[in-house]
């Protein structure tokens, strides 16, 4: 049999908590659905709260309202069959579940059966886990739901589709970035498609919460896993597609029934117990689809360097943005990162709405104002310079009683900071704009950043960009980005880095090469490999020592750090809960 | 039958991370209990690693090095039965264990099989869940076994005790303090020995980790619910107890088999199977016990502020002591909190091991400074005088172009602050003291504290006692602990409290009195009451409505606070776990 569907996935950017708001732009899409003819809209898991809610879903008004603003939009859905992601609840219990709104009202829903608890997720922490599959017949065609999670844990949909249950698979996701989960989740669809021989279909969210960033990219695959559809990253999306679906692909291909129990295990399911599947028909006469071309329609891959800008524009914008801010201040230093933060918060809000601040102390070389000037420029956004010598003195004689008979030492240098930190908060205060700090990973993981001085501010942007990639950025922004009109000064990216905290300072006066360390970073704290691991795979066993335990004493500074976008693998963050008070030695 | 058991509790501080001195410190425990002829030690859950070790458990090294301490901790109970928490590992997996040492050797584990995952819990992040009670058998004397919440939860130590398996359960424990709890505890405890009629024993870890305390208060309880043994509260101990048991009190009781499989599922196990039981039998010949006295040992019980004051002097004193710093600095404002941050400090670690300073500035009364003076020369600390006008006005001319034709505002008195915290910091980079933070739980709830300012440092010591408390801490310490020489100067407890930023301001300017605004702060964030249940049960909408609002906006500051210790139901850090980009409207 050979049906004709015309499938809507919204690639949404909801905001957490904002469930009015959140409501009103599902009821918009499902709206443009109607108006487009389309059959089946798939909307992103916990569409209507915004993910992760984290603790507000303990919330009992919380829930409530959510459940209210669901009925709200299920009553928006006549005339077509629509998947949307929310809390459900059944006694003292929530569920983190799809509802399948037909023709205006609920019909059923799905509850998430693998509730990751690992990296940044806790949902263990907040959800009951769902135990039963569900099927949709919509005439001869069967959909099986699934949401986020539980397409990744082999047995689930496999489930599904092992026992030639589902001709199409639907999952509502709400996935975050990281810097090599696209390619894996590219990889992982197809295989599930093609491996079950099913149609798929999958919806992820778009856009910034807090650390985390949700790059949409979704995806309709074909059951020999070709795709058909691949969503942009990074954008709001209304994607519509036209699918011929011929369900002898799909049912012709022989499985044998098989219980999912073993694999379950390993999900960390509530039960062993074989899952058994619920059947749920829908009863509807499905519009007439004009017929339009079913050509596969896919937004391009994109290069590391473009990838990770874009990730950073919107992570920033989104959190300046739904935290009710409309400019940022940025102290210009004219080294790399205040450069790179810059040129990201000019393209997220507009140059308009950045603003650069020079601090210039009796360290900072002469070409460091001029770089950091002439990036304003080229950015075209509002600098001025506050000079911060008065202040330094006027502390340094404050102290000097108490510090007398003493060496300077990293005392001053970090009262240069937290002066610098204090103007940029000043400014914040007094007109209202949000300080983005420039921190990059490399010092962060280090602690080669002052506390309350270039840590003050409340967006990190750079905060899960290792220094390497930092240098990466900035040339390809140079190069490719404003080829023909590079903003960054050229000297900029290839002056030795300084913190200019006392004459001739570079970093690595304190620090091994970038490169050496941005590789120790990632072996320690993305891969958790030991010391000896490290030295076997070639790394030189004094200088590991020395960043190790540099990580593990920076912990404490970490914890006080501003928020800032995730792009590897595991950030400082929700993603690695290290105590601080820790005597390990690795 | 009548059997003798000598047990030993170790109630003991062990420190997250450091394998080695917590394995050296159980040797010494059990080198201690042989001397002292004891049959039976317990050791708390996790002894081996510190609870909660966190994500160090995701590291193999971490693991590995609990297993060869484990090894060689077994090795030291010769002549003994020991029962001591560690991380169990089979495969992938690990487990929060019991091993049960006999010996010398290892005789075998048990897995704990309730795995918390809510408040400040995080244990199915890392652990797999066991699914098999143990019964040890000792003779004719048969122990269950337990691991903290495994007790909390119906249906798994009842399975054991209701299935007639048991005489005798253990637990052994790393709970958490809140002012609260510890009634909760005993009261759970006496229940389950005397719904199940059997003997139990609890012990319980001790001491400071970052924001939680362990209060240690071990028990026996007889099959009766009486308890026959109850330690220290906030003390390590090494517990004796000569147990009589009488087999006829707790095998006599006629008990239906029952299977725990209902309850089970509310304790969120991976199993909905009936547990089965695993009988291990402990072949060694006990050393006779000499004949001592039996009689009840109870430490007695505290009053609240007694019990409060201790939780926060020993909370203080882990954090500094396991960091590795010796002194702390404070900044003494002649304000109550900060004169009660003093007093803890000086009782936790030396009045030598206190430094006051005092940084006044034009809105400071004199009164503030007399009072901070007298508070130092009471308490015998170390005071000295930091003025902070001249940076003040330096500050002021530094903006005072970027300002021109603004009205001094909220800026100004952030810059004081800032000030502030920049002396209290530079004296920690060049002295090595450790900044503690005077903020309350009602500041930092409404974010009544400035950023980088006040709440710099590197911990909160009255980070979660609400204000209100901190009054009752205040007088309980000049008319009970320090009746005879009260420390704090009366006119600190009496005078409004006010942050000295402008002219005759005062705390109730910008905030409804402490005794409401803690009512609120409560019911909103321990209780999660919506603004309709906190106005029907009494409390004013509009002040209501506006504390709220404080609460969910300064989310972004707490994000940024120091550590500090958990003593209410939910504090701020791990127990709440709240988005900064937050739309909802409670």
């Amino acid at each position: 049999m050979i049906q004709l569907l015309r499938l809507a996935l919204a690639q949404i950017n909801v905001t957490v908590g904002d469930i009015p708001g959140n409501a009103a732009r599902l009821i918009h899409y499902l709206e443009r659905a109607r108006a487009e003819k389309a059959n089946l809209v798939l909307m992103p898991e916990l569409a209507i709260t915004g993910y992760p809610p984290e603790d507000l879903v303990l919330r009992q008004d919380f829930v409530d309202a959510n459940l209210r603003a669901l009925e709200k939009v299920a009553q928006a859905t006549h005339g077509l069959i629509a998947i949307i992601g929310f809390v459900e609840r059944e006694g003292a219990d929530i569920f983190n579940a799809a509802a399948v709104c037909v023709d205006g009202r609920l019909l059923t829903t799905y509850r998430k059966i693998c509730l990751p608890n690992y990296s940044v997720f806790d949902e263990k922490r907040y959800f009951r886990a769902g135990g039963q599959p569900l099927i949709l017949k919509l005439g001869e065609l069967r959909l099986g739901l699934s949401i986020c999670e539980d397409i990744w844990v082999d047995g689930v949909v496999e489930s599904e589709a092992q026992k030639g249950a589902a001709d199409f698979i639907v999952n509502i996701s709400a996935s975050p970035y990281d810097w090599q989960k696209g390619d894996e989740r590219e990889l992982l669809l197809t295989s599930r498609a093609r491996n079950n021989r099913v149609y798929l279909a999958y919806v992820n969210t778009v856009g910034g919460q807090d650390e985390l960033l949700f790059d949409g990219r979704s995806f309709i695959f074909d059951p020999h896993g070709q795709p058909l559809l691949r969503g942009e990253k990074f954008q709001e999306q209304f994607l519509l597609h036209d699918l011929e679906i011929d369900t002898s692909l799909t049912k012709a291909a022989a499985r044998s029934p098989r219980e999912a129990g073993g694999a379950m295990n390993k999900a960390g399911l509530t039960t062993t117990e074989s899952l058994t599947l619920r059947e749920v028909s829908i009863e509807m006469k499905m519009p007439a689809v004009p017929t339009r071309s079913t050509a596969p329609n896919l937004a391009p891959h994109l290069a590391d360097e473009e990838e990770v800008f874009r990730a950073l524009t919107v992570g920033t914008r989104d959190y300046v943005r739904k935290n009710g801010f409309k400019k940022v201040v940025i102290g210009l230093s004219g080294g790399i990162d205040s450069a790179l933060t810059a040129v990201i918060a000019a393209e997220a809000l507009g140059n308009e709405n950045v603003v650069g601040v020079l601090m210039p102390s009796r360290f900072n070389i002469s070409a460091s104002t001029e770089d950091a000037l002439a990036l304003a420029q080229n950015l075209g956004i509002r600098a001025f310079t506050i000079p911060i010598n008065e202040p330094m003195t006027s502390m340094e004689n404050s102290l000097a009683p108490t510090f007398s008979g003493r060496e300077p030492d990293i005392t001053e240098e970090n009262l240069q900071a937290r002066i610098r930190g204090m103007i940029l908060m000043a400014l914040s205060n007094k007109f209202g704009w949000l300080v983005l700090t420039t921190s990059n990973k490399s010092e962060s993981a280090v602690g080669y950043a002052t506390l309350y001085g270039d840590m003050a501010g409340g967006f990190g942007v750079l905060k899960d960009v290792p220094k390497t990639f930092v240098y990466r950025l900035a040339n390809w922004i140079n190069r490719v980005r404003f080829k023909d009109n590079p903003v960054i000064p050229q000297r900029t990216i290839d002056r030795p880095p300084s913190a200019e905290l006392r004459p001739n300072q570079t970093d690595q006066d304190s620090l091994p090469p970038y490169e050496l360390l941005d590789r120790i970073i990632e072996a320690y704290v993305e891969e958790d490999r030991s010391v000896t691991e490290m030295v076997e795979a070639g790394l030189p066993r004094e200088i590991v020592r020395q960043v190790v335990n540099m990580i593990d004493r920076a912990e404490y500074k970490r914890r006080q750090a501003a928020p800032g976008i995730k792009i590897t693998t595991r950030n400082f963050g929700k993603d690695r809960r290290m105590p601080i008070t820790n005597r390990f030695q690795p």
